[in-house]
């Protein structure tokens, strides 16, 4: 394989593999509290979070969202991911020639009232425009800077009461046996409402993308404490995350299907296309892990916000297995794998 | 005018107007020490600098540079036009499908020689791929953070020597009648390098990009004092940046042609194309306004700096005019407007 191939931008174990080989065996060498080679939702350096995403989300506006709403959200989610609070966001606009102004008004307006949810601020950005044919209409990158959450400290301590644990941030690789895992909400929303509002897709329910900006309930959640780690299941969906804390973590991860949350419509559509649900990217949600005491609590405080009204209890960390397993519903386990790519191109 | 337009991204009057009828307008509400509306090379929150910038350079590959080094320099220079240091970028690729993973490669190996020759690297990252045709192969953005640089206070209290400054970074609006204007080198050579290695066009000399990192050149000026602004000319070239110092600071600038810094290839090449030089976009360049005392002393530091060698002093502030005027080589006076576009599309 000598090109690049939509896998390697999808989120799965080929995209694993290009940023191993190429980026991080050239790049990684910067003296960062939370490293370039953490791979986590974000990096951390001199105390400040720092994040940057491009979106290339296919079509611009679909049922729930759009465009400007997802890189809103994307990164303050990955910033809120670590235990920060998002500060200020910069935003990088690439536009074909030819995009409709109307469009691009409609699109700043979503930036606008996403931002004003989630309280963090445009404090700079930049606009390209390259020829017609040389981009299919618009690409965002929206980058943003952190700091560290007021009840991160408290959360932390809370953590602590009950177990060691070394590090100052919410990272992947901080989850050990026994911790509960919980996932914020329904599964799959975005990722289905994508592809339902693509041409060809004549589904009988509108789905519409969970995409939101979750600062707000993760702050509640710290304000219970006892989280030890936090990561919202974009591509790649809820299997790809698991499998990215089991292996970042070295613990395996028991979690029940029956517990995870989905909806009927996006259930049928994934079985209707041969898609899992379980692989399908989501914009508004967040899987935490918590010490085990704390689930509980934490499930209620985060139950108490709209964002977070679905959210389930659906497995915990073993040592028992080394790697992500799933008890069936009808009562069976398997092995859930990391996905090869994402079953739905372009969805942010 | 209902659509984009490749003017809507060249960096002139017509880019201008959208960023403040559709960006500003809606999204200028931050608490920022350096907002947005400052429109300035970066952000300045909480005393963190900021800055996103995308690139569309076209060919990817060109004399003197690729779109790695041009990534790289150009985060790293819009900060250091603040009076800061850099101190980690974020990179977010998007890459179209069927890209040559050596040519990937090569750019990656390009960043890292660049984030090496600037003593920064690479925090963060995102990788995006999208289908063949939705993209002309390759598009980076480059975002970076930076602190307050630790020659900025020394070089403020220079400043105040000879007069009063109320801003603690070195903005575009800090220029008052009298100081001094140098520019670092020569100009024209980034946009005309570009131009000349796309197809149909066969000069006899090969002209190589400016593209390089200045923050080291920036130290330096820094640690002799005295320097009130900086701003890289990119888009819209010396024409451009030279019109917002003017309008920004309110005061007319008196810039002597014969003393801007051109090679003989580029003026031959633009003569030949009929294209003004000073519209013509650099990447390894900056324009420094100094106190009248000081800008000696700082010209005679930049000229030691591999970057800075080619420096000359090109004219001064004044309040004679409102606007830029340039002395030209024939003895005349000529308004120097803010060019309306960008004469060659897609240079960064």
């Amino acid at each position: 394989m000598d090109r690049i191939t939509i896998a390697h931008g999808a989120g799965g174990v080929v995209m694993q593999s290009l940023i191993k080989d190429f980026i991080l065996k050239n790049l990684s060498w910067g003296n960062a509290e939370v490293p370039l080679e953490a791979l986590d939702d974000a990096a951390v350096v001199d105390g400040i979070v720092i994040k940057s995403d491009s979106y290339t989300v296919k079509p611009l506006f679909f049922p729930g969202g759009d465009i400007g709403r997802l890189a809103v959200s994307g990164t303050v989610n990955d910033i809120s991911m670590l235990g920060a609070e998002p500060v200020a966001l910069a935003m990088g606009f690439v536009l074909e020639e030819g995009f409709p102004l109307s469009d691009f008004e409609r699109i700043i307006l979503s930036i606008r009232q996403t931002c004003i949810e989630a309280d963090v601020f445009v404090a700079t950005g930049d606009t390209k425009v390259v020829e017609r044919g040389a981009l299919d209409k618009f690409i965002i990158n929206s980058s943003g800077i952190g700091r560290r959450h007021a009840a991160l400290d408290y959360n932390l301590s809370v953590v602590r009461r009950y177990r060691n644990l070394e590090t100052r941030w919410l990272l992947d690789s901080n989850i050990r046996p026994g911790d509960k895992i919980i996932v914020s909400g329904t599964i799959g929303d975005h990722g289905i409402a994508i592809l339902s509002s693509r041409e060809g897709y004549g589904f009988d329910t509108v789905i519409k993308s969970d995409v939101a900006p979750l600062n707000k309930m993760v702050k509640k959640a710290l304000e219970v404490g006892g989280v030890v780690a936090m990561k919202d299941p974009t591509r790649g969906g809820l299997s790809n995350a698991l499998n990215e804390w089991s292996q970042k973590s070295g613990v395996g991860l028991y979690i029940k299907e029956e517990k995870i949350p989905i909806r009927e419509g996006v259930r049928a559509a994934c079985e209707m296309l041969g898609i899992d649900p379980l692989e399908v990217g989501n914009e508004g949600k967040a899987i935490i892990a918590v010490v085990p005491h704390m689930a509980e609590a934490v499930l209620e405080a985060i139950r108490e916000t709209p964002e977070g009204r679905d959210a389930e209890i659906i497995g915990e960390a073993t040592d028992k297995y080394e790697h992500v397993v799933l008890e069936t519903i009808v009562g069976g386990r398997r092995l859930l794998p990391p996905p090869i790519g994402d079953p739905v191109p372009r969805i942010c």
